[in-house]
């Protein structure tokens, strides 16, 4: 694995973090503050600007959802953009969903640009066998 | 919209014409060949690499699923990489599926690196308003 890959999956783990702790501060330090960002939370339809994609964060981080950790994390790297798959799902248990979180650099840090989670219709095997 | 926009617009409309033809030597041409794959299909684990990425596309090519078409799509480029948002849905009736797609810039063409689609909960409002 690269340092740049490092450097984004410890992006993606701040996301998960901020999640994990309903930290809106944090959460919305993750987001990149001069690009674009977009969000597709699982069922939802597509939130498209900042203030949409933090207003949904702000609403879910007062909810009642349960801490959500992220598993088997790959990152993928295109120059000043990379994207990240995982599993999500709670602490002990078998994932529910699975998400891709796509960054980019601004000022030397990766930020999160958009992340789009959907449920999984069964528990996975992570490499090459479809759910369903 | 820029011109680059635009051919990443193209990228993703010959990913639904592909699809919806049922054409997978035009589908296979859509995806990178040089950079890492992934696919998420809806309820289904993360695809990794090619082989895997395009046999889950030749089994659905196969199958009786509904033409699929894109509406609303979106392109957010950043340098080499750009990702699409978009609805999915069957021609003429409301979107039930809501969509990223990552491009990459490969000999001078935009080629797909990941799709994930998502199941909507309900009709979408496609800017800001949340489905569930």
């Amino acid at each position: 694995m690269t340092a740049e890959e490092v450097r984004v999956l410890a992006a993606n783990d701040a996301f998960y973090e901020a999640f994990a702790t309903r930290d809106f501060g944090r959460m919305d330090d993750v987001w990149a503050a001069e690009h674009d960002v977009t969000c597709i939370h699982p069922g939802w339809s597509m939130l498209v600007g900042r203030d949409a994609v933090m207003s949904s964060w702000r609403a879910i981080l007062r909810s009642d959802n349960p801490r959500i950790e992220p598993t088997a994390a790959r990152a993928y790297l295109h120059g000043d953009a990379a994207y990240v798959l995982c599993f999500e799902g709670a602490r002990g248990e078998n994932p529910v969903l699975c998400a891709t979180n796509v960054f980019v650099r601004e000022q030397g840090a990766w930020k999160m640009v958009h992340h789009q989670a959907g449920h999984l219709a069964q528990t996975p095997a992570p490499t090459t066998t479809p759910a369903n």
